[in-house]
């Protein structure tokens, strides 16, 4: 079954190992910010540092792993359609939207989304890290280091499957800044296909 | 007064509003680990994603700030002689001398020498983030997004200067890694000036 995220909203459930998370830009031009916490620990959480360690690249696509504070694999992306994701920067949130936008109304954005869709399980703000941006499309000037935050280059049905390695809590965005998505804020479709489930027709396991 | 961090060790120390830090690496070639906390709440830490997202590069040098994850300038770069770090990778330890160096003997690292200096101001291992990493040579490969590690290019005498924009704990290393350090491990030195202090002829204030 499919779930919807609504614009510029969040989301936050629970992962066994094997599962898999697809996640898919329905209209095309949508980024999804994702965190991942073990369940056994939620002091332990994906880690943009190790991550660039281990995987030896910023860019990562089919075949990479995720990467937690505690230098172990915490989801594996498995499919991955869309081939440009970002996990260089921070949720957008009431103080981006202040320094990027003054002149728009400030939104608690994706960091205020995930910290209520969090909280339940014992998340706090302060432990909300660079999330693996989800679609975004975030060039890296070769010569002097600067970024640019670019309009997704994502299709209608684009997607990204990633495996759970462990059990974890994840948080789920539909993207609230401007500039990442291309000026217009759409949904978010995403389901979970539980380990050993070959409903699709494709037994990977 | 300069402090000397011994080769493969680390410290800790507290900065006052207004004081810089002046990290200097006396033989060239040697990379140091900074990580920063606010010591009204440890729990504001340095973060590179904040700091990639406000200051729209990947690349710090002197007029940059370093932000935490609360959206607050913690240190700004004054001087730079050298004019290449990193803030991509995290600190080396047990685990990634093992991931990356098999046939030696497993060092725990600056993760292991942070995490020794740190606990007496009660932070614990999992709050180590991705480290502003002085003097490491990083380079993103623009087509495909890989990455390198390798020798800094610094001189001896080169140095870093940053001044504190709130009161902070600093975790500072001589960094234990083969690759970071061109193979060899040398110290690092470091000095604290007071705000206000222009014992150095220079009244910046």
């Amino acid at each position: 079954m499919t779930d919807r995220i609504a614009p510029r909203s969040g989301t936050a459930f629970e992962l066994d190992y094997g599962d898999e998370l697809v996640v898919l830009d329905p209209e095309g031009g949508q980024v999804s910010d994702l965190v991942a916490y073990a369940r056994a620990d939620v002091r332990e959480v994906i880690s943009n540092g190790r991550t660039f360690d281990y995987e030896e690249t910023i860019s990562l696509t089919t075949g990479n792993a995720l990467w937690s504070n505690r230098s172990r694999r915490m989801l594996e992306i498995v499919e991955d359609t869309a081939g440009r994701h970002d996990f260089l920067l921070t949720p957008c949130s009431v103080d981006t939207f202040r320094h990027f936008y003054p002149d728009k109304p400030a939104h608690r954005g994706c960091f205020g989304n995930l910290a209520e869709a969090l909280a339940p399980y014992g998340i706090e703000e302060d432990a909300i890290p660079t999330a693996f941006n989800v679609f975004m499309n975030v060039p890296v000037d070769p010569a002097g280091g600067k970024i640019a935050v670019l309009p997704p280059s994502t299709s209608p049905g684009d997607q990204i499957r990633l495996r759970a390695l462990m059990p974890l809590v994840i948080g789920l965005t539909a993207c609230s800044a401007y500039a990442s998505n291309g000026g217009s804020f759409k949904p978010i479709d995403y389901r979970i296909e539980p380990a050993g489930d070959d409903s699709d027709g494709d037994d990977r396991s």
